[in-house]
């Protein structure tokens, strides 16, 4: 068992205990990188020289008894539209080739200050936005297949075993497409939990800061270092209810993507939990719609600046959210945030009896090739109603690639789903607790 | 008259006649700061030489028949919690002295990409946040009073002549309490209309950014080079619906204050408009309430990774905000934005027979003394409602200090508040029309 491996659980605990360093985690990272960055491409930019002068500083200050938080040590990855203060930060935009930040997004400061290690910054679709150029990163299950996107860069790294953490953001599916498409875990906190400060603006009632882990409780380190509120211990799945959602979009959801469903509810249901089958009621059918209208609509106001700025070398796509063709008007956006804001209430009290929602974490296994990174329709419903969700790995389909659900919380509740997510994690993913090494 | 009198408008139109250089009018506001800046400590920096060596391209532009905009070759100031790149970017705060931002914020990219020149930052409370050290700038007429905050320099250096244009920005009060302290124009424009990126984060569902000018053409201008929709012309007063709106905080207001506000009825009704008197529904009287917990609850989120890095070294008032005694909760975050969320459905339906809702500017003249900005609860309210907003001159009290009143309009609907406020500033405002010349 080589340090790459670890989840990062394994590893704060390996190096707590003194049974591996920070210079040799960091090491191992970099050359599985070295080894495999060039069939994933998930690397934008890799700092491997920063990287271990930070990690023999980390060694150094544990060695003298100072410890600076759980993740001390840690090498994480960072989606190139989060700012690494001194890394490139380039949102893979070709406008921004050489573009050097000063200052660290709120996430990544948090990290740091926790003596957590930025490695590098991963591959992004352009802006993290719809309708600009494509992350160049594979799937490290089958190099002919998407990761899922946006943050596609930072999911792949996390599966294939490169580093054990990485930032992403969502705006409608882009944390949750990458875990499910890749096989990995990935919380998207309620909205406002943690700082977007430092992310690339695109919808500012939509944007949230994500993370990859290998585990449930690779989320829940990160998460107490970002300052969520996480219960000490994992909810007993006996007195647990689960409501399972196929969502308004069930009918895009493949067999496979069911079938995953149906054998976690199964397990679950084995285990001791309550599932209870409870769709969302008619009224918030409209929720994808209302997405794509923010998105946009919001999106009209993030990208106006590039489009004054840059004119005809900005993207076309993002050109035309910003100024049209086919631009959303100011009342079409009004009503999709009023109907958000609704729907919110609506939601919570729908689900008032149950301690989770469960549903597919995508339409399936990842598309062959590379030039769309999937649909964001399974995840977009839960961005615009803020709450927190948990991707949680849920087996394979006929393909061989794996396929996840998601587990969807309450506003401002993000601890007692994590607690709740590890219990479903243990009997819902077949690899948990087992090192699943792509290529 | 001197260039630095000029309205925004005046000198754009003068200079589109050629009848003034951008380099004339940037000279005439370093002048007019040098002269003035002593005193008054609008600003925290000022980018003299790059100021005029823009003002000399735009004019060499000018001459060769290229206009970008409206505002070409015209000078804007930019408070300090807004980056400009290259130029300092200290959010005035002793942790970031020398901090020099990469990027220019939304507005900033907007504003030079339509020719405009940032002459430098403002001075500002700090990170534009309660808690924190206040702005040095003083009130330009009358130096032992405050010119309020947070946008202290940008409101102050608007009124005493130093620039035609400057950027603030508002979570509480923090645009409209320096407008009507300093006797100048202000828009507040709808959340969400002009992108927030670059600014400081405080309260990611609160912060807005806005401008102050010398008219309501001024706000105009900008609105349209940032990308608002604006009429073509000013509503004619006979036919506008107005309310008045004491606001549940009406008890707080001097009797200067209500004098100024009856002054403004008078003077409307007399020129033709309907005015009714129509408070807030009760149900809408915790909106101040509201904001106090949304800014506190939000601002924890924002100042978290200041708190972990700086430790001791992080002003004390905004680390509580971070990490208590007295943090905001969760539930009473989520209870405030579901309350502010439904507050605007019934703003909009109590209001939807007029054309725009009149209240006071702020409390009343300027407080002496420079340790308090003032009370920002005359305005938090509508920040929380999203709806935008325009500050207007109304007379002086009886301390000879000016006095406002604030026009609010409704959500995605700011260039018909513009056109409506045009109309309305051209009666309430004595000064309307005139050069006021503080000192």
């Amino acid at each position: 068992m080589t340090a790459e491996t670890l989840t990062a659980a394994e590893a704060a605990g390996a190096m707590a205990e003194r049974r591996l360093s920070s210079v040799e985690l960091v090491a191992a990272c970099l050359d599985r990188i070295e080894r495999r960055d060039g069939t994933v491409r998930a690397w934008l930019s890799v700092d491997r020289e920063g990287a271990l002068a930070a990690a023999r500083q980390m060694d150094a200050e544990r060695a003298a008894g100072r410890v600076r938080g759980p993740l001390h040590g840690m090498p994480f990855g960072v989606k190139d539209v989060i700012d690494v203060a001194g890394q490139p930060g380039t949102h893979n935009s070709p406008l921004h080739l050489s573009r050097v930040p000063v200052d660290d997004a709120g996430c990544v400061a948090l990290m740091r200050a926790g003596g957590a290690i930025p490695l590098g910054k991963t591959d992004t679709a352009e802006f993290a936005a719809a309708g600009g150029r494509n992350a160049a990163t594979r799937n490290p299950h089958d190099p002919g297949r998407t990761p899922g996107g946006s943050s596609a860069g930072s999911g792949a790294a996390v599966a294939d075993l490169h580093v054990p953490l990485a930032f992403g953001t969502q705006t409608g599916g882009s944390m949750m497409r990458p875990a499910a498409y890749c096989g990995v875990y990935a919380l998207k906190p309620t909205w406002g939990e943690v700082s977007r400060e430092g992310a690339k603006l695109y919808a500012a009632s939509l944007d949230t800061i994500g993370w990859y882990g290998r585990s449930v409780a690779d989320l829940s380190l990160v998460a107490g270092v970002l300052g969520i509120e996480t219960a000490a211990a994992p909810r007993p799945l006996a007195g647990l209810r689960i409501a399972v959602c196929r969502t308004p979009y069930a009918d895009k959801v493949s067999a496979d993507g069911h079938a995953a469903l149906d054998r976690a509810v199964r397990a679950l249901e084995a285990a001791g939990a309550t599932v209870v089958a409870r769709e969302l009621p008619a009224s918030l059918n409209a929720l994808n719609d209302a997405k794509e209208t923010i998105m946009r609509g919001e999106g009209r106001a993030a990208f106006l600046p590039h489009a004054r700025v840059y004119g005809d070398r900005f993207s076309d796509g993002l050109r035309r959210q910003a100024e049209g063709p086919g631009v959303i008007t100011r009342p079409a956006l009004k009503a999709a945030l009023d109907y958000g804001a609704h729907a919110r209430l609506v939601f919570e009290s729908h689900y008032r009896d149950v301690d989770a929602v469960l549903c597919p974490g995508a339409t399936g296994e990842a598309d062959r090739g590379l030039e769309s990174s999937g649909s964001s329709i399974l995840s977009s419903l839960w961005t615009v109603l803020h709450v927190p969700v948990v991707g949680i790995p849920a087996g394979e389909g006929s393909g061989g690639l794996p396929l996840g659900v998601q587990l969807v919380g309450f506003r401002f509740a993000d601890g007692a789903l994590l607690a709740a997510a590890e219990a479903v994690a243990a009997v819902v993913d077949p690899w948990a607790g087992r090192v699943r090494v792509p290529g």
